[in-house]
């Protein structure tokens, strides 16, 4: 089929899609019986279009992609190619991670249309979980596993320069969804610009600030570079906690679609930022019944393990395969337990100070650029709000500009606990 | 036509081909008259065969990529579709800066033949011309045009993201020749490899102590990781001083055949470096009637002058594009000539370091790795060549590791001069 034939789908269209699709319609039932199916528009993220679909016997998830970018809308034109990379990198992850991604049942290149497993409740956006104070006890684990897979088996660290410059090439044409990454986290928000906002007139000094500060900006300036040309890994591009959607017992990394080869430290950094944006923003949701102080240990907590484990993960990975293919460290050269030991340690400094960067940066952008994140905008005092957006600002912005002087994930913590006890 | 009809070419083969062919003929003369054709075959290079081909009224030259590596013969096989990425690297080269690179008149990807420009005498390589002790006064301004063009325009600093990442996958299928410098470079001269040799016995030790220096082979992966993951630039890949032919009053970069988007650093360090290989193997060349004395203060020159006329270049083509379409550093951003000064320090303060590491590691494998160069092979006395490799690895090997600590090119003379009065 040729990118011709897209046509946007409303319910009635996509009923007719789905019965015309077995890879669909296989996992709903009966074919007879799916004139009517339940269908629900879900699609609450900033891209696209997702529908709910539920048969006799089962629901899938179908995402389609349209020419633009929905929650500005057709002004703002966006590449609806999005999906094939966001499917493949589906794929990808879920070969590496079957546990942690969710099934692609079915792929159309020209209706840039994904049928995905439906995650059945009680699975929410994690997002809302930490807004709601809910612990996850197995999120660490889940997560870092995810990380430390994903990460290690599409770098060359496991991959010959072979298989990785042929999956860099492929994913190089994902570039209008890498645009948009400069462009809303390494740009805008140190400008003057039209799609910038925040809590104002609170933190319009705090804007002013970021706009101004050289030291910040030169930073800023070289973990662009580090985005734009780094190939280090299949990155998942938008690893945020909106990005996870997760139950007691599971959690899955959906939504792909910025993937690319890139700085490895951009995802572990989208995650633990998120989890700092999620901390910071507690306060605003205190109350006399619950006033989150444990629940903000649960996640400073959580910020320390995962990155404690995804260490312990990735360097087991690269111990067990440091004979196989990856042509990074070769093992005549890395020839000695203690060499091999100065490598890693070299290399997992390297990704802390990475993550810690792109960490900030993330956070730094959801408070002064184009788009927020519920953990603040659900706080429905302004001033409160802004209060707690100021803190994780001053910390993002320290964060930046210090990270080198960060050797381990508690002396982040402690930074944390003394700027804000 | 498909690549199935790739054939190597022989004297009379290439006589038909350049007849069947105006592109070439035409530069030849009368084409009635091109039975006669005078031919010589003249690579001595390590890859390719390179034929002059000389008629009554021009010359062109032809050079043919045959599918395994020449000099090694069919046992180390190499694809020949490097001649697509030589072809297309020249064109590209020859479009930022037409004074130093041979124009290419003909190009046939199934035949994997580049027909060009005739470097007409007195050109020679500029290896040949640094072993026979010949001032170039035009190199410097020459090399520093070359290098400061193809790679500020080529780079973010120029390009749109969408361009450059466009670029970048298409380079990326020049994967093998990536592999080979890999291997040449970054990993046999710090193992035992079946194809590393030496000035034995004498660099017997010298040779194990590379491969058993845990912090140089520290800092080796770290470039190597660079040269593989960090797409800033279309490089030329290859830029020694036999990859340059010169005469007093013209300059010419040869030979771009493992060109794609890497490391700037990685360019300027191999024509910096193979200086450094030309000075240390001049006290191998002196005799009672030239001390080289002069000469070695001459390549030091210009050393220095290469790499301050080139950083002066680069950054003037900075500031002369800062409002251009590269989006590296957005001018909204970078507003104030003092934040501008900043990120041009830093940048071409991290190019700096990258230089040298890159240089560094270009030496060292050319004195214990697989292919040496004339510089030190031209010197008959196994033990007086052996001491002048010796001084230029002890040199290399402080370069890689301290190269951080220098800020300034005349620092870097310094130390050579310590090392080596």
């Amino acid at each position: 089929m040729s990118s011709d034939e897209f046509r946007p789908l409303n319910e009635s269209s996509l009923v007719e899609y789905i019965i015309a699709t077995p890879a669909l319609s296989s996992k709903l039932g009966d074919v007879s019986q799916l004139d009517n199916l339940q269908i629900k528009e879900v699609g609450d993220g900033n891209l696209n279009f997702v529908f709910i679909v539920t048969g006799p016997s089962g629901s899938v998830v179908i995402k389609q992609a349209l020419p633009y970018i929905r929650c500005i809308g057709e002004s703002w034109p966006m590449t609806k190619e999005r999906a094939y990379f966001e499917a493949t990198a589906l794929k990808e992850e879920a070969r590496l991670c079957p546990n942690h991604v969710p099934e692609v049942y079915h792929f159309d290149r020209s209706m840039c249309l994904i049928g995905m497993r439906y995650l059945e409740p009680p699975h929410i956006i994690l997002r809302k979980g930490l807004i709601a104070g809910i612990e996850y006890p197995l999120l660490v684990e889940h997560v870092s596993e995810h990380l430390a897979r994903t990460l290690f088996f599409t770098s060359l660290l496991y991959l010959t320069t072979t298989q990785h410059k042929r999956a860099v090439a492929q994913f190089c044409g994902n570039v209008e969804l890498c645009r948009l990454t400069e462009q809303v986290v390494f740009s805008d928000p140190y400008k003057v610009s039209e799609f910038n906002r925040w809590t104002s007139p609170y933190l319009d000094k705090d804007a002013e600030a970021v706009r101004e500060d050289n030291f910040l900006k030169l930073e800023v300036a070289q973990l662009k570079s580090t985005f734009c040309e780094r190939a280090q890994a299949l990155i998942h591009g938008d690893y945020h906690t909106g990005s996870i959607m997760v139950t007691q017992e599971s959690t899955q990394l959906i939504d792909p679609e910025f993937a690319f080869y890139g700085p490895m430290g951009f995802d572990v950094g989208a995650f633990l930022g998120n989890l700092f944006l999620a901390y910071f923003s507690q306060d605003g949701h205190a109350d006399h019944e619950n006033d989150r102080k444990t629940y903000k240990k649960w996640i400073l907590q959580t910020v320390a393990e995962t990155w404690n484990l995804f260490h312990k993960k990735f360097t087991a990975l690269w111990d067990e395969h440091k004979d196989g293919p990856g042509e990074a460290y070769l093992p005549a050269i890395y020839n000695t337990q203690e060499l091999q030991q100065l490598v890693k340690q070299k290399f997992m400094n390297d990704l802390f100070h990475d993550t810690l960067g792109f960490g900030a940066a993330k956070m730094i952008r959801r408070i002064v650029g184009v788009a927020h994140v519920e953990d603040f905008e659900s706080i429905k005092d302004a001033g409160k709000r802004a209060g707690c957006e100021r803190q994780a600002l001053d910390f993002a912005k320290m964060l930046l500009k210090e990270r080198r002087k960060f050797q381990e994930i508690t002396e982040v913590l402690s930074s944390v606990q003394q700027l804000h006890s």
